[in-house]
């Protein structure tokens, strides 16, 4: 018979064991953090009515689209975010749902993207949000999640640039040219990568060089968060809600020690019309080449596509595999993480239902226990003990069985410790775990 | 503007936070039980080269598959099991791969099914399997595996019926009927649902009346394990390696008092050809009207559509949903958990960075704290509390801030507890939410 070729799609990947081991343990920290701040996990289909998730479509988005007609011929696609189902969510199920609503959101997304950047078709993204108020706490509330989120991970070293829209527009409006909002937004999120020269060029040909001169006067950072402040202030007319806002969150992230987490950048912009109040993206100090791993803002209006009800709300989004890859350009990703606690060693076949009842012992006691399940010769099962990294080996053969002992081996310095009582070879076992941690 | 309908597509459906938290705390069990066996998670594409996914193709699945062509031209497909999937992954990375490979795979699968039966057609599977070696130790691994984690998740009345294909066809040879073994095991499949007398007329149709008595007494269960072994045994020609192997199996269980889990139930045949070894469903005491809610069996070539190396293997899948059903109606799902331990009411905004003090606190000490947005009317408040089930309040007026002290109160019984001393206030809290468990 002849063999198909077991190949996977241009732009999607396998998850072996070690890398799937290390995204659910980041997976699970982030989700003990969000529930710890009372957030709800939710899931959507991950097909949907491509009018859903379109809506009003236009743009590079419907050309990125898994989209399909189903054999029930409707016109179906597979979600491309999670702001659009949770937007479609919110509105179908909004008298069940605690409001103000706080929801995260962990799932895969999939993209018909270029693969030449090297960029996945298939990925996962992880959204954060509260909706139902526009309030300072809500606000403080998300921004607080992301410092314990990248804190919690075991990222020390990052900041979260931070800046309004309101004052942004009000700012522009002042300068009288708020209609070129959209424009101006756009070449300003375009700051870091074409640079300050060429970004005052063509700012100077939308909107006249002496805007020119204070759009990039008013982007550019102070020595610190308040002269930063006051300069946008100044700039937009005065002080006024958006700046009270921002006020109010510096104070009570000075209250919480958490101020030096935080910058006062007014060139985010997050290019997207969507947003409304406070924007932010966040910067690792050790790795800023891998751009933000976590940005989002304040919308006015989550749903207006699909229900009447004003849904204001703020949330945040954290890039998965960009954090990931830092992660490990940072050395904090662990390759050769043991995949088990321990291995008992099959050399007698007929005691097999004493090795179980070892193993069922061990793992009541907290221990992962592996049982290598076959009698081989040894040599056969150190190799597979070398691939899960697996730190601790149990020997039972009939002199063990029959004195009621196991030999314990440390299975990185290949020491043994033989014939130990049950309970003392747990407790070595357990030291022999401590001491790796 | 017009608004558009925030629909979901016929068979599939949002999961909301008490449903979605309540699956996560099953998966995170059945998670932590894999792995303290040493089960390593894997994941693969949700799209697929459809030939990849269907192979040989025909039969019931092409028709009930979501297959397009993406905007490659490339004819895709998304997974409709995780078996198929995980016999492409094992083959594409052989080398990668510790071998005996123990792996375990949670995921979702999509099948166009007719929603009329009450079926989804977007569902959860989760598969365990040891692939590359065929041994009693792997057999009895899986079947230990099923036992510890329905125990696990709390369900304790269950009865795994186990069978043995391989003597059952050693039987078939016997009678000399081996040729209709395809015809066979889809009618004694049926045994539960047509009834005994319809099953005996079918059987004598395909294999004759004499051979359809002898069926039928196969098929029978005797009163103890041991006495449908004896049985089986002797109407298969006697002892052979795979009565051994249920005899090994029996004793193992036996020293591990798991015995009371297992009946020897020679009418299971898991119906597909694709089994080779032990085959077994699991029924739950109370709840046999749910059928099967974990079901497997021992198969000797896992991957022959993608690669030469012989693969046997032995796995086993849990029916999420359909657990989820049966707890449901058991009483042992909860839905009513709390989404979070405590909250902060929000009464006096300019607090808003002590009450995120107070919040960290908390969370630091384990304890998760929801944080009201806003500064509303107590009333509005509690609304919101009774939605997420909160069963601690915390009240923090300007008397409580400027004396540093809390007001703790049971949101269950309406008790207050004036005044604490922060840290009294906690012991409070934790006191409050340990009486809750």
């Amino acid at each position: 018979m002849s063999i198909i070729e077991p190949k996977v799609l241009k732009g999607f990947r396998d998850s072996l064991p070690a890398e799937e081991t290390e995204k659910k343990r980041l997976f699970a920290i982030l989700e003990k953090t969000f529930t710890s701040f009372g957030f709800a996990p939710i899931d959507t289909p991950v097909l949907e009515y491509t009018q859903v998730l379109l809506g009003k479509g236009g743009g590079e988005t419907d050309k990125q689209i898994y989209r399909f007609t189903d054999n029930g011929d409707r016109d179906v696609s597979m979600r491309f975010d999670l702001t659009v189902p949770f937007a479609r969510f919110v509105s179908a199920n909004l008298d069940k749902l605690p409001l103000p609503f706080k929801r995260y959101h962990i799932a895969k997304v999939w993209r018909g993207e270029n693969t030449q950047k090297g960029r996945y078709r298939e990925f996962y993204q992880c959204d954060f949000d509260i909706v139902g108020v526009d309030s300072a706490a809500a606000d403080l509330e998300i921004l607080t999640m992301i410092c314990q989120s990248l804190k919690n991970i075991g990222v020390d070293g990052f900041k979260i640039h931070l800046a309004s829209r309101q004052v942004f527009n009000r700012f522009l409006a002042k300068l009288g040219i708020q209609d070129k909002l959209t424009d101006i937004l756009r070449l300003v999120d375009k700051l870091a990568k074409i640079g300050e020269e060429e970004v005052a060029k063509q700012l100077a040909e939308i909107a006249g060089s002496n805007a020119a001169e204070k759009i990039l006067s008013y982007i550019k950072m102070e020595e610190s968060f308040d002269k930063t402040l006051e300069k946008i202030t100044a700039l937009a007319g005065g002080e006024a809600d958006d700046t009270a806002r921002l006020c109010a969150l510096k104070k009570a992230l000075d209250d919480n020690g958490l101020a030096d987490c935080f910058v006062l950048d007014p060139s985010i912009t997050r290019g997207l019309d969507y947003y409304t109040g406070i924007v932010y993206e966040t910067f690792l100090d050790s790795a800023p080449e891998f751009g933000s791993v976590c940005s989002g803002g304040r919308y006015n209006n989550l749903a207006s596509l699909y229900t009447k009800t004003q849904l204001p709300g703020v949330g945040a989004s954290i890039g998965i595999d960009r954090l990931i890859s830092a992660l490990e350009a940072l050395g904090k990703k662990n390759d050769n993480q043991a995949l088990c606690d321990t291995i008992i060693f099959n050399t007698d076949e007929p005691l097999l239902g004493h090795y179980t009842k070892i193993a069922l012992m061990l793992r009541k006691e907290g221990i992962s226990c592996d049982l290598y399940p076959e009698a081989k010769k040894l040599n056969k099962q150190f190799g597979y003990v070398e691939k899960k990294h697996i730190p601790v080996g149990i020997i039972i053969g009939t002199d063990e069985y029959e004195s009621g002992t196991i030999t314990v081996k440390d299975l990185r310095t290949r020491e043994n410790f033989e014939r130990l009582p049950l309970e003392k070879g747990i407790e070595k076992i357990k030291s022999l775990l401590n001491h790796e941690a």
